[in-house]
Order: structure tokens, then C-alpha cells, then sequence
């Protein structure tokens, strides 16, 4: 989550996904992620508060280029049009680190409730950054509450498909996300 | 949100209740609330495993009253009008007790942040229970995960509108969650 911002807070992500993969969330230490990363126990401090909020690393980062991008949508766009250009904005910054950490990250989420917590709440916090640029744009409410749950839930599942499944595909991971937020629109006319 | 449970359950989610609107969530202990409520510290923790847990109090019933009027709904319901049959369940549970602490259990959540992560992590529990008994009545992914979404939005949105309102209009809380339920669909066919 971390291509944004390389050398040592990349490092230390993948460290600890590394550790978390070997040994399990709860038996990994912030020493242990530190001396494997390469760098001292302050630097990890530096860069992250706990090891619980490191696997948010990228977060903030992804609610800025969703917010963004759907700031920069053209006026006439529609609600999912803005959402979809949030998503595109995003989903470039994505590369080779994120996908293949993407896969180790879910093995270690699932296997931590304290994990599961951070990454609900993540989710909830990608959603309110969306909400708020749509509304800023003049999206009425529920309408921008309801286009970016679709935004939240089109990234995972898109991100999911890009990361988990072959690698015959596209690179990019756009089209990934883009195409969960066509079946999303679609499921929507079928809900009755 | 004890209604089901009278007696010693319902007494001390008020007494909690009442502390944390007098003296915050971080400053109340469970001896205090025990005491206010007139019973043991081991009472207590026959009903609740600590304080963080006490105001998810009826999320297990919620739940399991939302699915029982899903699986319920009759065979041609749509996913949507599945969902109202869950939010009428559900509703219909709630009584004057819940109305009138729901402003003062929002003044508390607002004010703790460890709160906020537990209503949080409560509302993704909701929309699990009825995408679970969507899909179990053979609606499919995504429309299910969807339908369910909205579903809990229009709970909170109707519960807030019910409890934080004055007292003029009906006693039930329902036709609040129905109505927030149909403008959500109305918006779900705007996000273009």
C-alpha cells in the first residue's frame, strides 16, 4: 500500500507482511518488523504509530486520489461517473508492490480480529473521503452517501480480482475496478 | 437498545447511559455503573464482557430480527421489499426506552472515538446478517450485498429521525425506516 512513498516505509510493510505471513499478527513485535526491514525500532516510530495502524500505511493517501479524482470529473458527470474517475485516479498509483502484497495482506487480515477492526474502519473512512467530494460537488444526500458505498466496495472487490487472481491479465488495475462498478450499477436496477 | 431484555440488562445500559452523557465514556467505570444501577460488578459482567461491548447490547437481536423478517418476506418479494420486511421486524421491536436513549447514546458515541470504532464495526455486522439471509433466499452477489447496505442505512437514518425528532408524530418507529428505505431507492436510480 505503500508504492507512494518508497524506500523505508515500503520496507517496513513488507517486512511485516513477511512476519505476518511466517509467524502470525499477534507473536510479530515492532522490533522484530524493524530488524527485518533493516532499520532501527525509532525509524519504524517515525513512520507509524503501532504495528495495528501499519497495514492502513496507504489510507490517507487513498482517500486523497479518490477525493481528487472525483473533484476532478467534468461538471456534467454523474454521481458514478465522478466515483469512476475517483477510482481511476487511485487505481494508478497501484503497481507491482501493491499486487503482489495484496494477497499476503488479506491471509493476515483474516486470520487477526484486530485487523479485521482497522480494516472495517479503513473502509468506512475511504467511504466518508468519496461522500464528502461528492457532496462538494453538489451530489444531494443519500445520493453521494450511496455512490460511494458503490466506490468502496468496487475498489475492494476490483483490487481483489487484480491482486488474488493470474497474472495473463492486464497490469493496470483500473479496468479491474471499473468493471466491479459496472456490475455494481447493474446490480442496483435489480434491487426492486 | 434492551428492550427484549428487561430487567437487569435494561437497567444497565440506562445507568451506563446516564454516566457517560454526565461524565464521558473514558471517565465512567463499571463499578460506577453497577453501583448506579443497583447491582454487583459480577452482574455486570454476567451480562456484558466489558463497557466497550455494553451499547452493542442489542446488536445480536437486531440482527437476528432483520434476518428472521428477510427469510420471512414471501417468496416473490423483491431484494428490496425483503429488506423492508426485515426493517418492519426489526422496528417493531423498538420501543419507548430505545427512543429515548437513542439521542443520548449518539452524544456518547460521538464523544469517544473507541465508540465510534465499535458502531462502526456493529453496522458492518447488520449488513452481514441480511446479506446473509438475502443470498439464502437465492438473491444474488452483488445485488444482496447492495440491498443490504441500504438496508442499514435506512435503519440508522430512520432510528435518528424517529428518536432525535420531537414526539408528535407516531409512536412507532417503522414508518421512519420505510421511508428512509424508499428514498434511498429513489436515489440508488439517480447515481447515473
Amino acid at each position: 500500500m505503500a508504492r507512494w512513498e518508497p524506500g523505508a516505509r515500503e520496507r517496513i510493510v513488507v517486512a511485516a507482511v513477511d512476519l505476518f505471513t511466517e509467524q502470525g499478527y499477534d507473536d510479530t513485535t515492532v522490533a522484530q518488523i524493524a530488524e527485518r526491514a533493516g532499520i532501527t525500532k525509532s525509524t519504524f516510530f517515525r513512520h507509524f504509530p503501532d504495528k495495528r495502524e501499519l497495514l492502513a500505511a496507504g489510507q490517507e493517501t487513498l482517500s486523497r486520489l479518490l477525493a481528487e479524482g472525483i473533484a476532478d470529473a467534468p461538471a456534467g458527470a454523474s454521481p458514478l461517473e465522478a466515483v469512476a474517475a475517483g477510482l481511476t485516479r487511485a487505481s494508478d498509483e497501484m503497481g507491482p508492490t501493491n499486487r503482489e502484497l495484496g494477497p499476503r495482506i488479506s491471509a493476515a487480515v483474516a486470520a487477526s480480529t484486530e485487523l479485521q477492526e482497522r480494516a472495517v474502519l479503513k473502509n468506512v473512512g475511504l467511504a466518508a473521503a468519496m461522500t464528502e467530494a461528492l457532496l462538494a460537488r453538489g451530489t444531494t444526500d443519500p445520493v453521494a452517501h450511496l455512490a460511494a458505498e458503490l466506490g468502496v466496495l468496487a475498489f475492494k472487490r476490483g483490487f481483489a480480482e487484480w491482486s488474488e487472481g493470474d497474472r495473463d491479465g492486464t497490469d493496470h488495475l483500473a479496468p479491474y475496478t471499473l468493471a466491479a462498478l459496472a456490475d455494481l450499477r447493474a446490480a442496483s436496477s435489480s434491487l426492486g
